[in-house]
């Protein structure tokens, strides 16, 4: 008898079919629950961006536009990159993913800093390769550890900067040294969905060294900063050969209409931009002080969330929050058993945050 | 030095980066252009699935149900199967690739009928597996054929049904004898992207033999009949082992949040079911009369598009076409060198491509 799925497949975890708010909230009971647990624009979605999919309605019977012509274009035009060097995906997400099903052969690996995005993990394994996790050392990024790692069988190295979960993020000098030392025929993936949020001058963007470096993809997402992630819309940069590459494996209707319109659209929402970094950088300020007084620490981020360490333990820190109807994401799955991480929300929610960690450590 | 691609990467063609059709008109100097090209809804999207995406426009920076949970509740209950069986993608492309990806092990074979949709056989490329093509007999799947053709190295056969682009579709009969003679260790997939426009009592679904045929994967689509190619959404059922297979390997965010809700609200629009309906049967009846005396011949149709055969060759028709503004499918890179594809428009969109084409054959 043949075997059904694939090797790798059987190894990988089956996410867990979970529910939605609406029927987690009737089933415990609660309501008017607040969410700051996946790292979402709390002002919503940008205004301009919404307008665009009203505008676009009429077309919604229209397969999309399979190259993403005009959002490229507009891309090329903000950036300065060449519109040959942009790949738009469903979420970044799904480019994630294209870059290893397109450069990783079965028996490579991937490097990846500790307890960073899941997904990274999963795909490496799904395509029958191997993952290597390098420690953080004191909750940053070990690049030096992660070049030293680097073995004949590596072929993708991954970076978040900012890094998520811990919202610390690699100076200009960092990422520069890291890619002179690392050697030319890994591809590093520089994954920025939160670079926008961040406010150190040191903190540098992978599109800096895209010239110089032939095999850095730098990943961006209209997920975060423009509030679309219910779209589902992500972008890469990257020399025309690797960008080439990942079009031979896209799915040529991968990203929705809908989609493409919003982005062109937020693209030129600078007030909703403006706005949205007002709003976090306020809410941190607060966030930061409440912290303080309650003698919680935390690790000062360059993203819009913020990892927190409990003392009663991320589970159940976060099964005490969900009874005050606070959902936030408790990181033991992360591999951080003692940590959770909220998002800033507005206002009366980051109070309303605090007050019920407030009472749950109490 | 490392090799960067995967080796079957280097033999995926690249999708030519064409240009949107507006880019086109200008390029041409036409304008007002009409197209048939992609059997797409020609009464537009559903109205019900319009009003839903309205109301879900301010909930676009929340990420999307990672389950499609009521969407698939709503499915279960309307085709009598289990929410476990049922899952939701990216367009039924998506799922298609995610057959592959999950079941196709290195050096695996799908079996393709001949003529069929490109795709399949490029996700079985892009996963390291071979593709068996199986010749049309009469432009009809030779399912004896198909059967003669499977070796211990089959993993998985496709099926259109109604097939793209004959127009053809399989009987109740001709299925289940199908299905009973095939190996049991082989995944048989019934793509019915069409299936809703058959309107032969004699023509089945898979969904009748989904008990009794455990590797049986139906996948269906909201591009065509419910007028959503945009959004991008598609659906599929199959044991539940099959779908906890392929739900280990898709992504948790695979569908937006306005495809799901748009989806929910169209599975309830009967009238615009109706109304499509009616429009394809009166647009094909006055096809058939006008391509009658015209003499040119073409396929009695199951779906929403029609095969017609071109004294000029499939490639110069659709160029001499293109120059009066009508954008129909040329089928030589499907193979069917004397033949185009054009789907049903309007009663306006049909005259004018009747009208074109017998300017163009003079």
């Amino acid at each position: 008898m043949k075997r059904l799925m694939r090797k790798c497949v059987e190894n990988l975890k089956l996410y867990p079919p979970g529910k939605p708010i609406e029927e987690l909230e009737r089933e415990l009971g609660i309501r008017g629950s607040i969410k700051l647990a996946s790292n979402e624009n709390p002002l919503g979605p940008s205004p301009m961006a919404v307008r665009a999919v009203r505008e676009n309605l009429k077309n919604l019977h229209r397969y999309p536009d399979a190259n993403a012509y005009y959002l490229r274009e507009k891309l090329a035009g903000k950036f300065g990159r060449p519109m040959s060097e942009i790949i738009v995906g469903n979420g970044a997400d799904e480019l994630i993913e294209l870059v290893v099903q397109t450069f990783l052969s079965p028996g490579e690996s991937v490097i990846i800093p500790g307890h960073a995005f899941l997904l990274y993990e999963t795909f490496a394994r799904s395509f029958d390769g191997s993952s290597l996790i390098v420690p953080l050392a004191d909750l940053s990024v070990d690049l030096e550890a992660m070049i030293n790692a680097v073995a004949s069988h590596t072929k993708i190295v991954f970076i978040n900067n900012p890094q998520n979960p811990t919202g610390k993020a690699l100076t200009r000098d960092e990422i520069s040294r890291f890619l002179r030392e690392l050697p030319s025929d890994v591809i590093v993936v520089l994954d920025e969905a939160y670079i926008e949020f961040s406010t150190d001058p040191e903190v540098a963007s992978g599109l800096e060294f895209l010239d110089s470096c032939p095999l850095l993809v730098v990943l961006r997402t209209f997920s975060k900063i423009y509030g679309l992630a219910g779209l589902r819309i992500g972008y890469g940069f990257a020399s025309r050969t690797i960008i080439d590459a990942l079009n031979r494996v896209r799915q040529p209707f991968n990203v929705n209409s809908l989609a493409q319109a919003a982005a062109l659209a937020a693209l030129d929402d600078d007030e909703f931009v403006k706005k949205t970094l007002t709003l976090i950088k306020e809410g941190l300020a607060y966030l930061y002080g409440e912290l303080d007084r309650l003698s919680l620490s935390y690790i000062p981020t360059q993203a819009n969330f913020l990892l927190i360490k409990t003392p009663l333990g991320a589970r159940e820190t976060y099964e005490r929050m969900l009874r005050q109807g606070v959902i936030i994401r408790p990181m033991d799955s992360y591999g951080l058993e003692d940590y959770i991480r909220v998002n800033v929300g507005l206002p009366e929610e980051n109070s309303r945050f605090i007050h019920a960690l407030e009472r749950v450590i109490a």
